[in-house]
């Protein structure tokens, strides 16, 4: 997407210069930064920090690491410490192991001297993959956005409530709930977009920072505003992200997500979750029951960054002294609470036959599996 | 309560200066100060800028505002003036204009040259009233917990969520919802609080002060963390207070709390609302069709206050610029996700006719003038 009349990708290899680069994204929205990955330890706590965040960019970033990793020694030795070193810096997204995975997989079977440029071009195959995937997203969902509209007097805005952000800058380009969004305006279609601010971390601030860019209309609200809204008659659909989807259509996304799927349901509202199949484990069938939930810095909870009164990024405690704190990152949203899954290849109900029936594949090989 | 080891409560009358004080709570949970309210404007202020909060200190803070106008000027305009501009200070507040038809009408039957008196009398009563309530409110709810403490294994702490601060300092003094958990404390029951943190304003950072002070272990979790603790079996019981309950049960409070009914409800936890009558609006009968939402400003949700790097009270700007916000300050919990009121004569259904039992002459009085 545009930032200042340039063209962005969250990530890229800066062919010149032999590089790969970032938006560093803890400035972000107050400072627009480029940060420069070369070691392993660099890559590592670019995804632990959250320098990069969101499930896609996360595997592509991960990706991008093996390949700095085989560039400076190709041994088996160097490609299993990529694999373990990057694998628990964040323990809920499944493209990082996704990613993971597939860069061994490819690359173990070649010999060191060629692993090299096959890991490079393999990262840079894995950010295209999902560039496309989430452009097939946004055309999917543009067709519900569409949907809505035609029942709703002409000219009046659709408003779609989104939680934390699965913007462009949570992947490699387009967002996953944000890339309907982005279709539909550029399609000429009035929106308003409600944007959950997502504490602890304020991800909304970035989603609205990416929609002002984009000068796509929307609000920032607090995190307990979304029912209210809903109460009222305000909001006419929810888009999420997802940082991993299992195979009956449990959503494990940012924590607060399940209380606006609940208010989704009491009102009403569909409640749709935008994801590249990348992020479904189909190895996990009971979201509650299996997905570990990530437990983050208390930090992150007692302590508040934005913009300063000297317009410098500065940070401001907002607990008591004393006070102990809890941070669990995500939640999980059961299917029955899921309206539908806007997937790449098009739009299924959260269930195992909806997803086996756009991934036939996959629910296969899967099926086999648990059968054996 | 206890501040420091010395009694506070959060609204006083200072017979030796002759001056109402408060403590002023825009500077919690960081710093602890003492403010002195004088004329009309010093008590509106106080009360739209929320340097007192808190549906039944705000009542009592009304009624000494009366009063001290009154010593100033006991004329019927003088009355009418006060009625007026601290009626429209909060919109929500039902106990605000309770306290105010309260004094005016025991004020204006009275010669003007007993007024002054008079008014600081009845805002003493008010505020001592207030204390008796709470002190009741805790003793029903006590035994909530204690039946919950039954069905635990001996020295398992009961685990109690609330939402923003209906704690002492939103009252005269124990609080609403905090006033089970005091006493509960007091009884040497095992405790643990989760504090939800409350955007915008952050009130849960008092709750966490006010815990943190008497001794009460607690954590303080964002907003969004309250619906992930049910769904683990986390949480025994959810306690919050309101700023206006209808006369069937609905709860009007602190925006998000019906977020917390709806996760409440879903995972089988009971969801308490603690109050005293005077919360009680008898004229309303449906929450969301009647009760108007305060819109606050959008610096509550751009802007966080904490404590800065060096130890000074500042803020930082969260939003990115030109970015919109809204700010609807509550939201309205229908009485069907609530499992029961807590009052001062005791524990109710939340319905019309639940609290028609407990307070048969307020019920009548309402059902008369609705056939009128």
């Amino acid at each position: 997407m545009q930032v200042g009349g340039v063209h962005y990708r969250s990530i890229w290899w800066d062919a010149e210069a032999g590089a790969v680069r970032i938006i560093d994204q803890r400035w972000l929205p107050h400072d627009f930064r480029i940060a420069t990955l070369e070691t392993l330890e660099d890559f590592a706590t670019a995804i632990r920090d959250m320098w990069v965040r969101g499930a896609p960019l996360i595997g592509a970033t991960a990706a991008f690491g093996v390949a700095r990793q085989m560039a400076r020694d190709p041994s088996d030795a160097a490609l299993d410490e990529a694999w373990a070193v990057l694998n628990v810096t964040r323990p809920t997204a499944i493209n990082l192991r996704w990613a993971l995975d597939r860069c061994r997989a490819a690359l173990a079977s070649l010999p060191p001297e060629r692993r090299a440029e096959a890991a490079l071009q393999l990262a840079q195959d894995i950010a295209d993959e999902d560039v496309e995937i989430n452009r097939r997203i946004g055309e999917h969902g543009l067709a519900l956005i569409r949907e809505i509209a035609a029942r709703k007097p002409a000219g009046e805005p659709v408003r779609i409530l989104t939680h934390c952000n699965a913007g462009w800058i949570a992947t490699v380009d387009w967002g996953t709930a944000t890339s309907p969004v982005y279709q539909a305006h550029a399609a000429g279609m009035p929106l308003h977009v409600w944007v959950d601010e997502t504490r602890p971390r304020n991800q909304g601030a970035l989603t609205a920072w990416e929609l002002g860019a984009a000068g796509v209309p929307h609000s920032y609200v607090v995190d307990n505003a979304g029912g209210h809204l809903m109460q009222r008659g305000l909001v006419d659909m929810v888009i999420t992200g997802t940082d991993r989807t299992t195979a009956t259509g449990d959503v494990c996304n940012k924590i607060g997500t399940y209380l606006k799927a609940l208010a989704a349901r009491d009102n009403g509202v569909p409640f749709y979750v935008a994801l590249p199949s990348p992020t479904i484990d189909w190895s996990v069938r009971d979201g509650l029951a299996e997905i570990p939930i990530e437990e983050r810095p208390g930090r992150e909870v007692s302590h508040v960054q934005g913009r300063g009164a000297e317009g410098a990024i500065a940070e401001v405690q907002v607990t008591p002294e004393g006070s102990g704190v809890a941070n669990p990152a995500f939640d999980v949203t059961p299917a029955r609470l899921v309206t539908a899954l806007i997937t790449e290849r098009g739009i299924c109900p959260a269930s195992a036959e909806g997803l086996a029936r756009l991934f036939p594949e996959r629910a296969a090989t899967t099926a086999e599996e648990a059968a054996r």
